[in-house]
């Protein structure tokens, strides 16, 4: 008999496929797990895959006596109660940097697509201004990359891509994290002094209790007028009312967003601005780092049925 | 009395400035020179400032009996005829280098926002299709950078700058350009084979005769059902009617345009087009990037009058 694997959150069927060659896959299919299986079902679970922002506390593991791992399909597991499931003897485990350069490059495309404004440019070619050489004060000429100043939040895989990928722009590259690395870059003690430095923050922080709101008020007004702001870690991370404050009295420049504090929404107020590139939380998303992701979820499962420690085991609890 | 420059081609004004404080300036603002000057006022014109793309061949030059210097504003002096000029004793200058980084950064921004489709992507976001969870089959996981495969056709400044950049993402950079170089990447001695190889071809030709319609049916469907092309070069290096019918029958998967075949105009068929990212030939058109153009004219129209060798000379004529 198959071992069983609980789907928590919502993934494309397709994407299902690989584990269900190896695993019988109770789906939830985005239901709560007690709406899509019995109690008896649920009670036999020994394991769950889950997408790593979504919340997974004290209450939801107590549904699953026997259960001893939680896989997260990605690098995050910040909606994972790591307390409560140390406490329940339950190992979390993770994709660590299967998505880095996926992540990494979408938060490229953000700064570019915001600061060379290439919505605006796009929409002035198909809508025959340019033809008509009308007047287009966004299509303004901008600073460029070479001098630019960006400022990496976060030097983990992600933020280290993130920071060789500005350097081959010859841009000058800061960062602020809790721990100063032997990295050829300025770093930076606090991320109000990088703020204060740097016209581009790319936020690449792990999302966690202590970083929730760090970008607020205070740190947009610190980017400036010229400032840019890039959010590809967790929307919790940016105060986004705050954001949409900064946008719409133009105390900051711009934004690149992949990620928002209650997805799959965005706020009326944010979307209906004209300089901020939205994408659907699509920074993993590329064929490569999906495969990467699923043989990390397949080496986690694998290893915990087989009674082994699982590879990609989240360290701290 | 200050020496007199003939702004030949459209510039927005404020850009003129900085060339005023030094030079009488006779702005045509687009109009043929004949129509907004004298023949008599023509007759002085010893230099004359132009985009370089502009048509401004033997009969045009032979407005001006006493012209001396053709200055082009940019890289490009493909509209110039560099025949008819050395006939005539006229030399032709230009701003070597001076805009190559803000190209190069045009063109990686045109390739990652179509090939992780970034329009799409905003649109998904801003129409409330995300928040409704609707399928979006253009949202599908694409390929990433790293094990790309990119071909740049063309290894001067620009297309150097467009390798190192694109090498940082962790793709595969190839090239063909007439001379192989001494450089760390793989040198295809023909287009043909530089198209079979790549999965995106950057265009960074210098325009020109040899390479009008160079990029053609053939080469666009060597590229293959998931390739991409990227133009920052000018638009006569794509035959434009194979470029739309390739994109419409999905002989290739996207395309990233910066030039076109008739500035400013853009043909229906290609601007109907979803799987294309448009700009407004805003390659060079960065702050510093003007800063470092205008340093070049300012340099060739002051050697010229000053009866010095233009230190931007274009070297063949």
């Amino acid at each position: 008999m198959a071992d069983k694997v609980l789907i928590y959150s919502r993934f494309p069927k397709t994407m299902m496929a690989r584990f269900a060659e190896r695993f019988e896959l109770l789906d939830t299919g985005g239901k709560k797990a007690t709406e899509a299986f019995s109690a008896d079902e649920l009670g036999g679970i020994r394991a769950l895959l889950t997408a790593g922002g979504s919340p997974l506390g004290a209450e939801a593991m107590d549904l699953f006596p026997k259960l001893g791992a939680i896989v997260c399909y990605g690098t995050g597991y910040d909606g994972v109660d790591l307390n409560a499931a140390a406490a329940r003897n339950i190992t979390v485990a993770h994709s660590p940097g299967a998505n880095a350069a996926s992540v990494a490059d979408i938060a490229m495309t953000l700064m570019l697509a915001t600061t060379r404004r290439i919505l605006v440019a796009d929409q002035y070619v198909r809508s025959g201004d340019w033809a008509a050489s009308k007047q287009s004060p966004m299509m303004r000429p901008q600073a460029g990359m070479p001098g630019r100043r960006i400022g990496v939040y976060g030097m983990g895989e992600i933020g280290r891509k993130i920071a060789a990928r500005c350097a081959a722009f010859e841009s000058e590259v800061g960062y602020f994290s809790r721990t100063k690395y032997d990295l050829p870059y300025q770093y930076f003690p606090t991320l109000e002094a990088l703020a204060d430095w740097c016209s581009v923050l790319m936020i690449a922080v792990r999302a966690g209790a202590e970083t929730q709101h760090a970008v607020n008020a205070d740190i947009l007004k610190r980017l400036g007028a010229d400032g840019y702001v890039v959010n590809i870690s967790r929307g919790s991370v940016i105060d986004e009312k705050a954001l949409v404050a900064a946008l719409t009295d133009k105390t900051i420049a711009g934004a690149g967003l992949d990620v928002f504090e209650k997805e799959p929404h965005a706020p009326d107020a944010l979307t209906a601005l004209p300089n901020v590139v939205f994408a659907p939380h699509i920074g993993g998303h590329t064929l490569e780092s999906h495969v990467a992701m699923q043989g990390c979820v397949l080496a986690n499962l694998t290893a915990f049925f087989e009674g082994k420690p699982l590879p990609y085991a989240v360290k701290s609890a």
